[in-house]
């Protein structure tokens, strides 16, 4: 079975959208990415740092999904990394609200022995530093590494973003995103443009309008499936990251026909991710309810048109 | 062969893009849609008005077509329609400069005795009122009657619009007309209360965006095609509304199959209208490039992914 390491965070979140709030609840990138990815077969570990109020029955939803927990650091007397967001009416922008970094402010990696010659590198959103040293830790280049990031780091830490940049695979950011880092409005000049930054395949992402792939001249478009209500759209985007990067693992094929399939399951994922709060529906999706949103995808996009 | 009813604007329009501006050149939603259905084996006749400062030049390129004009009535003495608008910089919304309705505040369209039994009747955007006198002048039921509207008939005649409503099978409004008209966020929501409003075949055009076609629980999306740069958005509407009528008026199949390769074929025109001012890209459009392009569709979109 093929390997997949995740580098992200393991936290708390507490979420306010016009359909409830919650208390502090089970979140961060790595936890959303590593329970997207475990719909595949892989051997899949994740790297991250919690406080020691961190709630043991968390972790044990992680091991009971096969996922490798040695690198999550518990660090005595910590606080884990906590979030708050309130969404705003119609769910596409937000208002961070509280960002306590505690634990993630010293957050050192170390990736187990085993997994330093993982296939896939999934490097969750976290500080470029910190993603480069994940990558100075393997001791076999990985056949694809996939980089995910914000704004937060054009704005604050961009010399390092373009370090960790010249040596990923993929990058996956969302349409503002790929305009500030770019400087172009045009998506299409856009994902020229931070190709010549490292990324071969350029994904962007634009939430309920779907995700682009780029590589060169080739373009992809995997739509978002319609939905009757987003019930809570906090992860999708590392649930999207999750599918993407385990079903590339599970299958070892980086063709641009492939990396198409890893993005129409990266959305089928994150589809299911926004129908409850927090990780709630991914604990408890069922892989049959994956093959019928296939079936659902195939239906929204695929036609069949003669040519005379 | 089969026949298309179109009523709509024929009319100047003034254009300010960041990219430059115009005079009064040719505009007009029957324009776009008589230019983008004319790609299709059809015959088609437009229903319109226009003031004696219409130049036969305009006229001519519609008749080049093999555009039927003599549905276009010339007002001895009359200004036609006028309207200017200025996009903002990222061409997704634009602020109306000038409307004149001139010849059209009176418009009594006079449908061709040889249209009375079209195959398909498309009702541009105009006045319900205007579209309801076309409809009641039919002298046999058409396959298919696609109606096209905005907010503004929302806002001021929305009885109207819901008894037109009552009478067409496809309506095409863009995602906040959708929003509007129903008073539900989701789209999903959206459509189905639209359903109940008349229209079997509900159409949501997202601009960049692509568009949703929904049948009761069936959904399609097209993409729009991603683009280095969109010139001028002026008609793109329009165009896909004529390229949606013009070939399913061609293949004269209104299963919902048929309906998805329509509106990929809506998508497709609307993808060169936006290259070019105005109505300029359609006038030097080459069949070849419609099919060229119908190829780049289904790369963009199609995946073949095997169910497990």
């Amino acid at each position: 079975m093929n390997k997949l390491l995740i580098v992200g965070t393991v936290a708390f979140d507490a979420i306010e959208t016009p359909f409830g709030k919650t208390d502090k609840i089970l979140g961060g990138a790595a936890t959303f990415i590593g329970l997207s990815a475990s719909f595949f077969n892989v051997k899949s570990a994740i790297v991250s740092v919690v406080g020691e109020d961190f709630p043991q029955e968390y972790l044990d939803l992680l091991s009971d999904r096969d996922i490798d927990i040695s690198g999550i650091e518990i660090v005595k007397g910590g606080k884990t990394f906590f979030w708050s967001g309130r969404y705003h009416n119609d769910l596409n922008s937000r208002d961070t609200l509280v960002t306590e970094l505690n634990v993630l402010a010293d957050f050192q990696p170390k990736v187990p022995v085993e997994y330093k010659d993982s296939d896939v590198v999934m490097l969750g959103n976290l500080h470029p530093m910190v993603q480069i040293s994940v990558l100075d830790q393997m001791t076999a280049k990985p056949k694809l590494v996939v980089l995910d990031t914000m704004n937060f780091w054009m704005d604050c830490a961009l010399a390092e973003l373009h370090e960790v940049m010249k040596r990923v695979d993929v990058i996956t950011i969302n349409d503002e995103e790929a305009r500030q880092l770019s400087g172009e409005y045009s998506l299409v000049k856009a994902a020229a443009k931070i190709h010549t930054m490292g990324p071969k395949y350029v994904v962007i992402k634009k939430g309920e309008h779907g995700a682009l792939l780029f590589q060169g001249k080739e373009i992809f478009f995997a739509p978002a499936l319609p939905l009757e209500e987003v019930f809570d759209p906090t992860g999708a985007g590392d649930t999207f990251a999750g599918g993407f990067s385990g079903f590339i693992a599970q299958s070892e094929n980086i063709s641009f026909g492939n990396m198409k399939n890893a993005i129409i399951y990266g959305s089928n994922l994150a589809s299911f991710c926004v129908e409850k709060f927090g990780t709630e529906r991914m604990l408890d999706l069922e892989k049959e309810e994956v093959y019928d949103r296939l079936k659902q995808f195939r239906e929204l996009t695929q036609f069949d048109i003669e040519l005379e």
